[in-house]
């Protein structure tokens, strides 16, 4: 029988060993589970950044998929490791608001990683992906109580400023990521972007990004010509923006960090 | 009992969450299916190199095995999704020609994807290789019959200019590929260079790339001096033009594109 | 039943399809193996860089594992291809040196691969990886008797140079890798130094680097500032020099291959 799918997502790059020996650790603990690599391209100690891949990925993960996440700048110090059940799955990580995601849900139960039966041994001080997380994810899913892992946690570190706000008639969130294909996601989740403008049409929203403003939403890539600055809800419930054939990057200077605001546009006067 | 061996081809790069995303939804609809990636780091939109890709690499998979390719600019337009069984072999992927390899089997059949309890709903409009192509791949890698897919098709999107040919007593093909190592890989095949020069030796048999022209295949890259540039039968069975610990781009300037033509090579005169 | 874990190491990168055809013949010949890639981005033919990454490596894997590794710029001419059954666990590749850490086992027993009905056939002349080196590691992990592979050697390639040196009081060793996050690791292990300066308390130890002295050895990153060269002994038991929160080579110009030297330091005068 298959065991369960185990997510991994680090800043570990592929040039080093370190992805492949974290997947060693959790074959040995726990043969049977399925290994999905989601990224190990993050920056190193890049904690925002990975917390929107896990925001971006893990709903498209089954029930009782667990997620090991690691970028743990802070390995070595006092910091925590944290397991935390959300959302109908399982995330392990270093407490340093890489599970952001995790925490928003508001029926999220945290545990602190503190039994070392569930631990490598010995455990190094500069290496917990390997002596502390993946062994941990593994117990995970072969079994392992989730309440047996250590005392509840009722006030994990946070991530900061990750949600849209809405002033002034606007809607305002920012480009998150930019992606391979050069489209620009945006916090602005589309149940955020229907509740603040209710019943206002696709064609009558505004979308300005930087020094462009984008009339209308878009259904699809190819509604328009090559090289138009398009608005889209994307395949993972957000809105981006994106050019046809091309990188918003490259064409516009969009960039990861930039304010992207949403409005109900002005009616056009008249003809005439 | 592990299931079949599924590939996965894409232009989806090692950055972003999407290949991890595929290969989450493949396990979540066929759990005993065993995933290969072959390459993720195809351009963006680069339908012919990947088209390539899947020849080179497809001949060395076992019968039964399932192909699954996304390259996919035409996401969200009305280009048809494909599955096609030919060479013993499944390949899923959009109508663009991705699939050529499959198409030259001239047993191939080929089913147009319409029959939704095959997809993962709703169907996003910009990620059908989630929610369309991964999800039939790995229906068909769990039993699901070819033929209920949905109907047959017998006018796929063709790739042009692919094929070799014999003109003046020169076959011309091009370079398709230049690998890690420096190798140009060309598109002509062990069988049609036996074919146009039936009975030529491997030394009398000349090629002609850019502007060099080398006499007689080599039988291994060791068998001239570093530097040389020879040309060999590869172990894919192709044409490969090679610098001897060396590569052909930086040392001769050939790059993928370049007409690569062989002829038997004229009578040397008698030493005199 | 899962299978054993089999590592696969290799110079054939991400871009080409090598890595996934391996995968296949793999999978094709031993249906329940668990293949996990240690690195596929060796610079090709650096057959000394991949067999750190081995001796890094390995010993994080559980008795039984089978490691395969392939940098092999000798493919095609008369070098041996071996398997080493070392340190609990088997090796597979060619007879390069790639396997030194393996023959560093005094009870390391060595075969060369000669049986071909353990290969698949035909071997092409140019990629072993896929023909010889797969395949055997897949039928020893599918339960081939290791002494049936062929006859046993006594005289491997060995590289030089690997082992630290003590002279005048002095333990020198090099820098082997610079790793993502910017850290040294070198040759220089826990046991050596512990060795070479019986009873000195890590605070007495000083590294010498490039042109800079360190005193005293942290127990962890966060001991020190940001920006401070610091030496630690690592999660693989190897000293290393790193910046907190820096890179070595971009802040200190230290580099692989650079030598490195443990001393105890002299005694600091009282301050007067």
């Amino acid at each position: 029988m298959a065991g369960p799918i185990l997510t991994f997502t680090s800043d570990f790059g592929h040039r080093d060993w370190f992805v492949g020996v974290v997947h060693g650790v959790i074959h040995e603990h726990c043969p049977e589970v399925r290994i999905v690599d989601l990224t190990h391209e993050i920056l190193p100690g890049r904690v925002a950044r990975a917390a929107f891949v896990l925001e971006a990925a893990c709903p498209d993960f089954p029930p009782g998929t667990i997620h090991l996440a690691v970028i743990d700048p802070g390995v070595g110090t006092d910091r925590r490791g944290l397991a935390v059940r959300a959302h109908g799955q399982t995330f392990v990580g270093p407490d340093n608001g890489l599970l952001e995601w995790a925490f928003r849900d508001p029926k999220a139960r945290i545990r602190e990683l503190v039994e070392p039966s569930f631990f490598r041994r010995p455990v190094s001080r500069t290496f917990h992906g390997r002596d502390v997380f993946a062994p941990v994810a593994a117990h995970l899913a072969c079994g392992v109580a989730f309440d047996s892992l250590g005392p509840a946690v009722e006030d994990p570190v946070r991530l900061g400023a990750g949600e849209a706000q809405l002033a002034d008639g606007r809607l305002i969130g920012r480009v998150m990521w930019i992606d391979r294909f050069g489209n620009a996601l945006t916090n602005l989740r589309d149940e955020a972007v229907r509740g603040a403008f209710p019943g206002v049409d696709d064609e009558r929203l505004q979308v300005r990004v930087v020094d462009r403003t984008i009339r209308g939403l878009s259904r699809s890539y190819g509604d328009s010509g090559s090289g138009a600055l398009v608005a889209i809800m994307g395949s993972s419930g957000r809105l981006e923006i994106a050019v046809v054939n091309g990188d918003v990057a490259w064409r516009f200077g969009i960039g990861e960090g930039d304010e992207v605001a949403v409005r109900e546009a002005p009616e056009r006067p008249a003809a005439g």
